[in-house]
């Protein structure tokens, strides 16, 4: 047992140094030559990685319970165990060249929550919960944030069951295979409120020198295929008047994604990831360019804007080349904004603890979007180095992760009810 | 023998249907489904192709000459047998999905030529010989138009002879193993002037409603790679002000390309043909993007000119964003102006024989390159159908192959010196 002493609760921190070591610890199951981690959802190592945070969870006195998706929901009760839980909690599986921190922080943090409490004696009225969502990364298996979605009903169980990775094996063959299948109906399960402690996975926490990100919501997402069709014709002996270069039309379009993301500010992102030129050969003048957009706003109604925007663009580009200029949605994710309470509870936490901070909108999906339809929701971010993750260079400093956590403990005080505080 | 009558040379015409009946026959070996021809170089196919045209040769009375690299010379002797031969010209490979006309042509012309002044016991003071050159395509073994260029001594023939097709076979053992080893030393062997027909493969002849291309000569090319060097980043969580898009910058120097051609007209061309995005992926903002670039001119100086824009605009973007840009030549072939002499006779026997005709300029290379620079030479241009070549849909009117050929005739007669007429 700690040692420490707690005055009072506005003083209570997490062991910045414990967190860190079951951080690392985790981090082996997996470990790449190059500092990072593979753990792929529903894989033997990612069943070493449940055991481990199981095996933890138990120590700290928590109950364990599974359920069909293979969500792992831990639990430490509280005085009044009829309420429901407040939840904290991430995902643990990775990328197939990940990092040590996404995901893993999230759940680890929460774990270090618990035993912070469990040192120092303190019971809540309402319980607390850790929740380790099956595949967030939709990396081996699509879609992405499965086990939340299921848990969310974006999406079903069955559909959930039957998506198979690249070898044909099925989400249900592989959790039975690694023996976590649960006995509970996915969503069975009260959340009173959810808090996602995580990376940033971008840049601007970095570049404004803050600590803490109050992650007031996720930008909406959608993505879409375009073509352009010209003809295909020899470098050579085509004059350059009588071309009709596709990749010269794409590539304007290109410029233009971006250019509608700079129209629809402050949220506005345009990406364009994959291009593939047809037919790809030095010589030949390209006959058709298929390329990704990917546009982000705040609100469904921005990304809507961005959405006309864009093709209105596309339909002008092909009226004055005579390219036909085909765009089709792949697919749409809506924005979800984080709850008042729980924005609130983060960035008034990060004040008292004397953690610079910024408000931040997501940019990248996370389970706390699932759970943001469920209960009161919020995330808070911490900086990672060049914003760089889904990578094995991903790093984060210990001294913000430690920020990271005691944020997440006292925005969840605010929430859970403290019964009594019994020091030890 | 054909019973047509001569009364002057001007009214000399070939058999259009001889040479388009040759034309389809050579276009069965190696038939396609889709109407073209895949009859690669030193393959067992170009064996056969090789035998029927040297079949016909000797057919015609012409005696064969082959050289160490396959080389084929079909000569009809003249009455001064040892002035320098007129040499009549192009190849009989072709693209793996190559058309019936690209090459084919030129040496058919030749053919033609040869049974049509036999037909009319034509006799000629120097002697003349239809080349057919060993792997003009480069498709599957580089370097392109390896047979013409060993020949001109622009690379030799140890070089050529090791070049191995994507199985590891070589040169050298696919042209022994064809029998196509002649004793001949590449080179060795007069050339008093060459004279190659061929499809145009450009758009330039249709687009003006024309019959003949005088074609003055052949567009030197530069080709290069390009590599921007961004930041890989999540298409999300990073804010549009804090991207470094490698295929931002690289869209706008793709563009740059062709606005370079522009400023370098009339010849100037400037062509994107690969695009490699790395990571290649939807939500991630290019870290970079290789790209090929093609510039083509008409002279060294203006190739040389768009080379020093081109590096030039790069290097100004690059200061602009920030990003790297880096551009490595990876070939260059120089410029080649035809002889004014063969211009002056394909330009007079168009003009003599009815045909509507405009000079043009070569954006792809030939055989004929290589032979410009051991002898006055000049080449004959035809529409193709929609400009289209390397192609299965390749195409080109019976009318339009008759009266290629009936220049070159006239072209060819302008240099050769008639002897005798003999009617038969």
């Amino acid at each position: 047992m700690d040692q420490r002493n707690t005055p009072n609760l506005d003083q209570l921190r997490i062991d910045g140094e414990r967190l860190w070591a079951s951080l690392m610890e985790l981090a082996q199951i997996g470990a790449t030559p190059k500092g990072g981690v593979c753990r792929l959802t529903l894989t033997d190592l990612d069943k070493q990685g449940r055991d481990l945070m199981i095996g933890w969870a138990r120590a700290a006195g928590m109950s364990v319970t599974i359920d069909k998706i293979g969500n792992v929901f831990m639990r430490r009760p509280g005085s009044n165990d009829s309420l429901p839980p407040i939840v904290l909690g991430s995902h643990i599986d990775t990328q197939p060249t990940g990092g040590k921190f996404d995901g893993n922080f999230g759940v680890l943090a929460g774990l270090e929550v618990v035993r912070t409490l469990n040192d120092f004696g303190i019971e809540t009225e309402a319980p607390i919960e850790v929740a380790s969502w099956t595949n967030e990364e939709g990396s081996r298996f699509v879609p992405v944030m499965m086990g939340s979605g299921v848990f969310a009903k974006a999406f079903t169980l069955e559909h959930a069951y039957a998506a198979k990775d690249v070898e044909g094996k099925t989400v249900n063959g592989e959790l039975t295979r690694i023996g976590y299948v649960g006995e509970q109906e996915p969503g069975d399960h009260p959340i009173g409120a959810y808090f996602e402690a995580h990376i940033e996975q971008g840049p601007l926490l970095e570049d404004h020198d803050k600590t803490i990100g109050v992650v007031t919501g996720v930008l909406g997402i959608r993505w879409y295929d375009c073509v352009v069709t010209g003809m295909e014709a020899h470098a050579g002996p085509t004059p350059m008047a009588l071309r009709k270069d596709a990749l010269q039309v794409a590539a304007r379009l290109m410029q233009e994604v971006v250019a509608c993301a700079h129209r629809h500010p402050p949220h506005g992102r345009g990406t364009v990831g994959v291009v593939q030129v047809h037919p790809n050969s030095r010589n030949v003048i390209p006959g058709s360019v298929k390329f990704s957009i990917d546009l982000r706003n705040a609100t469904d109604a921005q990304c809507d804007a961005m959405d006309a925007d864009i093709r209105g663009v596309a339909e002008r580009l092909s009226q004055e080349t005579g390219l036909p200029i085909r765009i089709d949605q792949v697919s749409a994710y809506p924005a979800q904004g984080f709850h008042p309470d729980c924005i609130d509870a983060v960035a008034r936490a990060a004040e008292k603890l004397g953690y610079s901070n910024m408000p931040v909108v997501s940019g990248a999906g996370h389970d706390a979007v699932y759970m943001a339809r469920l209960a009161p929701s919020g995330m808070i971010f911490i900086p990672c180095k060049d914003g760089i993750s889904h990578n094995e260079m991903e790093d984060a400093k210990p001294a913000d992760i430690e920020a990271g956590c005691n944020v997440l403990l006292h925005a969840m005080l605010e929430r859970v009810g403290v019964v009594r505080s019994v020091q030890k």
